[in-house]
């Protein structure tokens, strides 16, 4: 089940060139995504709900009687990113759920599987636009105004979409739908490959934010413009990026500019303007903040914060208790197999269970799984700061790369992650 | 004439909200160009060819029984460029063709206007690609294979065009055509300001090219990537920015990079490629090879030379003498007023030349206008590297500012700029 739906939408915006995945929130890529959401929820007979600011929620059972238990991730990535950041955690929760029905589990509260709409911001510069519209973390009117780079705004790109953008803002009746949310997700570093688990729990999400820094000049002509009469803009932001290294490694946190405008961007002409995006996080926000104050005073650039999410640091008795369960779980024989082999939702499943036998994939002692802080932002940090109780899987990266088309994840570890999410739902919905 | 001509094209491709102007070649704003320039020589009875190029030629007589003067410049614009960085020389043709009619001249050889195609290389990045064709400086294989943006490669925008990417290359035929090339153009620099003269004549074009820096590292999530373990390719750029300006100044030279692509541009993620557009130019040969010789091994960048122009010095005997005569021309009283007062080509303008009186647009004593240098690349450069005879006159810009919204001239100016291009073609058609 779990390698027939990674099948099916593995080739979806994906970049024949580079085999890098762009999947912009609203594009025909994320379209076709949602579309392959609805079928599978379709499939399973869930009830499908798309909520007022596009997240999609697909429920077996009914969550305004009682509230549910929530799993799911995104299917957006970032530009030229890799196959696993969202989709992972999609498809291994309708995977988990298919087992849970094979195991004939009768869960005590109704399950839900969510697809959040835009958690990259590749498209409109801030990131999990769907769950912190959800949450009330974004204003919906600046929700609205923001533009892609073809300068469409985001009510625009919606009502193409046939979505009323009107709509867009904090939805409790939504958010009341969940009494716990857990996403699986492809680890973005090595802490797993460090530790030799293939499955892990997150422990905190770093603070972060991205920040837009403007440095002005004045556009002119790149050969009749002597040196000294030349206000090029791309000499302080060349040194606001050497300075960002330096301060970052200083003080113990992580800065980035990986995106930039040079307006007009004519290989004969001084730029008028260049536009750099800083992404910084770091264990502490002091540190952070610090960092972001340090080079908006260097820099002489004019700074507008994009979006700032602070710590999230996930309910720590829940986590511990979920290592524990996952630890057990993944230590029962033949453990990977029970997904890998296992047909489709629904038919003939009876022997799964018991096929493959002994078969290598066993992933050791019965200890808990690993327990670590991420520096990446998600879905399930936006619900927490908003007080739903959640917790995060992660699933082994070999290499650690994420948002490149070389992030992996070794099928064997993506099954053991359907395996432990199956036991994270199954304790939650215990009661 | 002039300001009727100026006043139907001011518009077009122009950008509402910068006042910039977005002319790549053969978009829709440069073939509207492109038909204006047809009908503006249909009016004046011109025969009209275009070459295997996509250059334009308006011919007054048969240059295939002898070889003509011509005139011209280009009509596309850099991204958020001028109004007048090309079209001041083809609306100045085409009214000094109307004053010479005006007053009765009758050239001694066929007399032409050129526009030639794509010459400042926005969109496929390198620059008087209708020239360079033309002349055989460009490969027509290279050519053909240039992409733009969209990657769209020039023979598929040629076909779209209509056009046939195939008849590409050098034309002796056409080249053939031409005794003697003038082009007149916006001052791109402040010399005539500071000499205080409207106009003057290009003495030598500085070598000048374009190297594209491919700065390679390893594309990777911005918050999980520890700062000791990325490859990020900014920072190289960041250095290799600087140094360029510092080596620049201290060779004497000029060095941009206005140019850039971060791929693959997520404010998340550490880039994997940043590709800079290095501009360079300066009075020595020399200095400019050693600047990007220094630059290239600084940077550890792979450097491609994407296009290279020798130093052009232009004839000194012609240049000299077009100074003088221009300046005879431009001291006699109302000069400006001749072009500015005068109706459209062929409508009653005998009255034209004595309208005005002394009106203050006397440009001074009859001595000859400034002869100076440009770090600015042209067509007619490029001519004159094949062998064509050729001369520049410039019009003055007050601010010196070029390839920007901000670049000018006077009505008054360009009015005198008609004169002396008017005076030029009469002294080049004596015989």
């Amino acid at each position: 089940m779990f390698d027939e739906m990674w099948g099916a939408i593995e080739h979806l915006g994906r970049d024949g060139r580079t085999g890098g995945y762009l999947r912009d929130a609203w594009s025909a890529a994320d379209l076709e995504l949602r579309e392959w959401f609805r079928q599978e929820a379709a499939r399973r007979g869930l009830d499908l709900h798309q909520d007022r600011n596009g997240n999609l929620w697909a429920w077996r059972g009914d969550p305004s009687r009682r509230p549910g238990v929530v799993t799911g991730s995104h299917l957006d990535s970032v530009r030229q990113g890799g196959a696993f950041d969202g989709p992972l955690g999609i498809v291994s929760a309708f995977a988990a759920l298919d087992l849970l029905d094979r195991r004939g589990f009768a869960p005590a509260r109704p399950l839900g599987i969510a697809c959040f709409t835009d958690e990259e911001g590749a498209r409109f510069g801030v990131p999990c636009v769907g769950s912190r519209l959800l949450t009330g973390a974004l204003d919906p009117d600046r929700a609205r105004g923001l533009t892609d780079d073809e300068g469409s705004s985001l009510a625009e790109v919606l009502r193409r979409a046939g979505r009323d953008p009107g709509a867009l803002g904090r939805d409790d009746e939504t958010l009341g739908h969940v009494a716990a949310f857990v996403e699986l997700h492809v680890e973005q570093g090595r802490g797993l490959v460090h530790t030799g688990s293939p499955v892990g729990v997150a422990s905190t999400i770093w603070p972060h934010g991205r920040w837009r820094f403007g440095f002005r000049g004045r556009a002119d002509h790149a050969g009749t413009t002597r040196l000294a009469d030349r206000d090029d803009p791309m000499l302080p932001f060349a040194r606001t990026a050497l300075h960002a290294r330096e301060a970052a490694r200083r003080g113990g946190v992580v800065a980035t500019f990986g995106k930039l405008r040079v307006w007009p961007g004519n290989a004969n002409a001084v730029p008028g303007l260049v536009t750099a995006w800083l992404d910084a996080r770091g264990g502490s926000e002091d540190a952070v903040r610090a960092l972001v104050a340090e080079l908006a005073e260097f820099s002489g650039a004019e700074v507008t914060e994009e979006s700032w999410t602070p710590a999230v640091d996930f309910d720590a008795v829940l986590r511990d208790r979920l290592a524990a369960v996952i630890g057990a779980a993944l230590a029962r024989p033949a453990a990977g197999a029970e997904v890998a082999g296992a047909g489709v939702a629904g038919a003939g499943t009876a022997g799964a269970e018991t096929a493959g036998g002994a078969d290598g994939e066993r992933a050791g002692a019965a200890g808990p799984v690993p327990v670590l802080p991420t520096g990446a932002g998600h879905d399930a940090g936006i619900l927490a700061a908003a007080g739903v109780p959640g917790a995060m899987v992660f699933v082994r990266n070999p290499t650690g790369i994420s948002h490149s088309p070389e992030e992996h994840a070794e099928a064997s570890d993506c099954h053991l992650g359907v395996l432990a999410l199956a036991a994270t739902l199954e304790e939650l919905c215990r009661s």
